[in-house]
């Protein structure tokens, strides 16, 4: 898909109504996925018009995975999870977005994707509250 | 996950079941997932021990992230698909491994992810020696 740059850097609406807002990486706006089922970032590179990891600029994509793998490897030290999981789709919301997800054995999906699997079910205010706090503790610390 | 390196990397036994080497580039083996319903790359960096993309070292990270950029943009042009998925998940297998899948409006999954549904539909001999030829041909090219 040609790369389309035009005007500023809008969020997908199906992406801002299914998350919360985390931090600002220097790339990546950081998002939380509204499903208590998974701790579920999303990151959105906030370069308009990019559907495909490479409509990105070689430097844009180095800096997309820098913040892809520290998003990894810090909601594994923060759930102490079985395994992550990435992924960029884009089957149905076409901006760029990559997905990391915090999977236990024992979770909704199990050995399967969590795309397409059910309905989110909603964090409580609190819970998110707590889970928010935490995570923006995390992922802040040291990025500048 | 610790990173647990020790001795040769060897291919998971499963991988090696489902696929056919395509090529190799200077970290990962390039795979051909044997099922005819996705054109279904799958990238495995021959770095032993490795489960997430954060137990590689930085340069092989760097380098993971280029080789599954370049295989999603010539996949993408040798299929002129509609969207390219890329995924690392390893809820089954534990090895590092990053799929790069050509998606199509109305292939088997159709908006959902590949991971799950239903059986590969193994290729046809013709069909897929004359794929690789293909894939060979395009993802060596400039490759040292």
């Amino acid at each position: 898909m040609a790369r389309m740059t035009q005007g500023p850097f809008l969020l997908d609406a199906r992406l801002a109504a299914d998350t919360v807002p985390v931090c600002d990486w220097p790339l990546c706006s950081v998002l939380l996925m509204n499903d208590s089922r998974y701790p579920w970032l999303i990151l959105v590179p906030r370069s308009a018009g990019a559907s495909e990891i490479f409509d990105l600029a070689p430097a844009e994509r180095q800096t997309l995975w820098q913040e892809v793998s520290r998003a990894a490897e810090r909601l594994k030290a923060i759930t102490a999870c079985r395994k992550i999981n990435v992924g960029a789709l884009g089957n149905v919301v076409a901006q760029l977005h990559v997905h990391v997800v915090a999977r236990e054995a024992g979770d909704f999906a199990g050995n399967g994707p969590v795309w397409g699997q059910g309905a989110a079910v909603p964090y409580a205010d609190a819970a998110r509250e707590h889970l928010l706090q935490r995570l923006r503790a995390e992922l802040q610390r040291g990025v500048v």
